[in-house]
This record gives C-alpha cells, sequence and structure tokens, in this order.
C-alpha cells in the first residue's frame, strides 16, 4: 500500500492505494499555511495505519529543490505563494510517518500517471502540460522522468508576442510575457476582464488562447521529439482549444517534421489527460512506489 | 576498430579508430551527389580493412528516419538539399562494408561525443547546439540521447521577433524566423549583407545575435533542465558572443530557476564545445560503439 500526496498550490489531494482501480482512502482540502497543511496531511496517512504504508509520494507544486544530496532537498523553493518559499516538505511527513518518501513535481507525477494508466500509455516520450493558475511541464524520455539541473519549468518558454495584435503585457511576475504570463487562467481573467470559464466558446480569446499553446508545443517538439502532448488543467476543460491548437501546430511545422502523426493524425497527438484531476496524486503513487523499490 | 562517418550537408567526415587518442586514419571529402558521396564513404573504410572493422556509426545531417520498424529507416528524409532527400544512407554502407551501423543525427552525435570525451564528461543531462549553416540540436537525457516522435529539430523554435527593432523576417524555407531563420550563418549573410566571419567584433550584428541565441539557450534550460549548454559551430568561433549570451540568459530567466550554476557561474555553463569540428565524427564511433554491442 502506497500513500499519494498532490501538493497543489491551492488544494491538496491525498490518497492511499496502489493505482486507480484501487484506492482505499482520499482526502482533499485547501492548501493553507505550511504548518496547518503539512499536519492534515500527516494526520490523514495516520489514521490509515490500518493499512500498512510502505512509502510516501509526493507530487509539488515548484519549484522544489530535487537533488538528494542538496541541502534544502526536499523542498518548495522559490515560490511566490506567501508563507511557502523555502519550506522543508518531505522532511517533516517522512519522519512523521516513518516510511521512504518520493518526491517531483506535481506536474513530472501527472506525467508519471498518464504513462502508466492514462493517455500516453506504452510511450516512452511524451509531455505533460497542465494549463490552469499557473503552467507547469512534466515530461518522461526514454521512459525516464526529465530532470537535470533541475526539473522542467515548461511555463516560462518566451514565445512570439505581437503586441500590436494582442498588447497585454502578460501576468508573469518574473518573465512578464512568458508562455505563462500570456496563456494561464490570471492571464485570461487580466486581458479580458472575466474569468475564462464564463466566456463563450466562440470569444475571440480562445483563438488567441491556442495561439500561445501552439506555439508552446511547437517548441516542445521541436527541442523534445515527444511522442505525444498531453494538455491538462482548468483552462483545457475548454474542449473547443484542442481543434484550435492541433491545426495551428500543423500550420506553424508547416510539414518539416514528417511524421505521419503530426501531418495526418494530429487529433491523437495533441490530447486531454485521461486521468482528469486524479492525474497528480495517481502520479504520487508512482512516486511512492520507485521510493519503495530504491529507498536511497 | 570502429568507423565513424559525419555526414555533413557540406562536408563528409571519415575516420577508423576508437576515440580521440586512438584515430588510425581519417579522410574528409565535400558532399556531393549522394552516389558518389556514398560511394567515397565506402571505398573509404575498404581501404582500412588491415583493421578489422567492428561497426560502423553515422551521424547524418537531417532530418533522418530514426525508427527501426520504419520502411524508410536509415534514411535522409525531408531535406532541402538537391539530390538528398529520400536517400537511404544506412543500407548501402551496411551492405557493401557488411558490418552493424548505428545511426543518429550528427547533432545527436556530437553531443554523444561531448559528454564522451569533452565539455560535458559525468553530466547525465546536458545539449549540444550547432549554429552554422543551419541550427541544430542534439540532447542527452538522464544519459541517453533525446528521441521519441523522431528526434530535436531544436533551430526551428518558435522565439519572440520584434520586427521594429529587427525588421529581417528570416531566411528558413520552412518557417521564415524560427532559430535558424533568424540567427544561422546565412541569416547573418542576408541580414547584413556580409559573413559573420567578416564583420568586426563590436559590429551590432553579434548583440543581436546573441539575443536570439540567449532566449533558445532560455526556452532549452525550461523545457529540458539542462546541466548544460553547448554551443558549437561555425558563427560560435566568434568568441565574443558568448559572454553576450550568459549575460542576457540570466536577465531573461530574472532569478526564477535557483540554480547556482545560472546564477553565479554561468561561464561554466555555457560554454564552447572540447572536441571542436571532431564532435560528430567522434560520436559516430560511439555509435558504432552502441551498434557493435547491440545489433538489433
Amino acid at each position: 500500500m502506497y500513500g499519494g500526496i498532490e501538493a497543489g498550490g491551492t488544494k491538496i489531494m491525498c490518497a492511499a492505494g496502489t493505482g486507480p482501480s484501487d484506492l482505499h482512502a482520499q482526502i482533499s482540502f485547501p492548501t493553507t499555511t505550511p504548518t496547518e497543511t503539512i499536519e492534515r496531511i500527516i494526520a490523514f496517512f495516520q489514521q490509515q495505519r490500518a493499512l500498512p504504508l510502505v512509502a510516501i509520494g509526493i507530487g509539488s507544486f515548484g519549484p522544489i529543490a530535487l537533488h538528494p544530496h542538496a541541502s534544502n532537498y526536499g523542498s518548495i523553493t522559490s515560490t511566490p505563494k506567501p508563507g511557502w518559499a523555502n519550506v522543508d516538505i518531505v522532511g517533516p511527513i517522512g519522519r512523521a510517518l516513518g516510511v521512504p518518501v518520493g518526491f517531483d513535481t506535481d506536474t513530472n507525477a501527472a506525467a508519471l500517471a498518464e504513462g502508466r494508466w492514462g493517455a500516453a500509455q506504452d510511450l516512452t516520450t511524451f509531455l505533460y502540460l497542465t494549463v490552469g493558475t499557473g503552467i507547469g511541464g512534466g515530461g518522461v524520455s526514454n521512459n525516464q522522468l526529465i530532470h537535470g539541473l533541475l526539473h522542467p519549468e515548461m511555463g516560462h518558454i518566451r514565445l512570439p508576442h505581437d503586441l500590436q495584435a494582442d498588447p497585454f503585457p502578460g501576468v508573469c511576475p518574473y518573465h512578464g510575457d512568458c508562455l505563462e504570463g500570456l496563456a494561464s487562467g490570471p492571464a485570461l481573467l487580466a486581458r479580458w476582464g472575466a474569468p475564462g470559464e464564463t466566456l463563450p466558446s466562440d470569444h475571440p480569446a480562445w483563438a488567441l488562447q491556442a495561439h500561445y499553446l501552439a506555439l508552446a508545443c511547437v517548441n516542445f517538439i521541436c527541442t523534445l521529439s515527444p511522442e505525444r502532448i498531453i494538455l491538462g488543467g482548468g483552462v483545457m476543460n475548454q474542449s473547443q482549444l484542442f481543434p484550435l491548437i492541433q491545426r495551428e501546430v500543423q500550420v506553424l511545422l508547416g510539414g518539416y517534421i514528417q511524421a505521419s502523426v503530426l501531418l495526418q493524425q494530429i487529433d491523437t497527438y495533441i490530447v486531454p489527460p485521461r486521468l482528469g484531476k486524479q492525474a497528480g496524486m495517481l502520479g504520487a503513487l508512482v512516486l511512492a512506489e520507485q521510493a519503495a523499490s530504491d529507498p536511497a
């Protein structure tokens, strides 16, 4: 039995189980202060002690410190979320529950889950992008999560921005008009004066939104050569975005990359997640499984 | 003993050996027609028959067909280079020499060699970008070359392009002002009316060139999280570009990614190759070594 925690910036989801068809207990609650939030997480798993937990996995909002030898390993680092910068999340949970803890970003966790049970089964190289309060990406290359210096921060790539067509300066406090600055939920709200979910499906917001997400997909395709791109998160509940993005990716690529799935079946290439809002939490179970088999 | 072939769009380099300190024979000649070029490659290795060749590696200009089960595996595909589109390169060389053939892009080969003997030794995740007649990138993630749908085409990412500051439309026949369209050698020539190597080192061309390459590095950092970026190719012989790019990457990231190498030691993060013009050919020897150990 594994414990999985998706630590999102607004909500925590916890579950005990081994996968989507074997979940023994679940809870979700708002992300408040670090102390209160971590206490609630620990209390939930302590209540499950009838089930022998062998490991915990945490998929967290970021940026996070991932290098096992770093002095701040297991912490959330430079988040603008009040109170959460430089908070150790792995340490207190691991000590309280006495089991190994796997740790990664929420989007890398979601990518893992979609690879195991969802929209990227049997693929070796793919990416998962969540478009919501922020924009974050996780990815798998040759069956392994993309790490390296740190972890991907795909929401912060820079894109062409035609200031005449779209004078909106972007909302990213670090970069202004990076992808997240132009196309996150808060960017939609700030640009159009209303939350995205209140705009009609034929509102011009969506063509512009699809344009930026298509540019982002093109850059990810040229850099990572993924076999599929999964677009999730609250903004992608606007399902009219998918055909707009798919078509524009084809136009932007201009036939240069000769892969039949891009040229002829792009509706199977840029797809919604299959695991919906549970992807991050289910991916945390996979992180727990990995921690159990390699507790170092 | 391995055979290594770097098949570039303008020049072929072949060598027999096992690495930079063990090269028994080398040759280089211009890339002409496919038939003539492939015949010269085969003739070179047939002359080395005193040495028992156990495998050949080919690092080729692209795009190339890499999936072993594809009907066109081993071919160069949609290149604009006259006569070379849809040319099988692996087949005739493998049949003539009767040994296993490893095959990948020239830039993936160069990345492999820099990882083994050069500027990325001991790193697990890094990328190599060549800036010359074209712009191409190869990369390693978790010790494995980045593949997936096909292979990276990093030269074709889209970047912010301020048409007021730089009205140049770009030279890429597929995408106009993608990275390659804005910052390759032919783009420098077309924008400034003179080849890059004839422009003085304080010419405004270089600040603009550094700007586009810095934007590209930022996007690669946010997507792949490489531990190091190696910038090679003829244009990067302008060594004044390195400090300009390094500084602008820091400005563009705005301190968001808290890695000390980005914040404090960026001169060790964005670096020239150590193997120079031999990187692709040496990487082809590594591809040969891999083909010998896994002839499937």
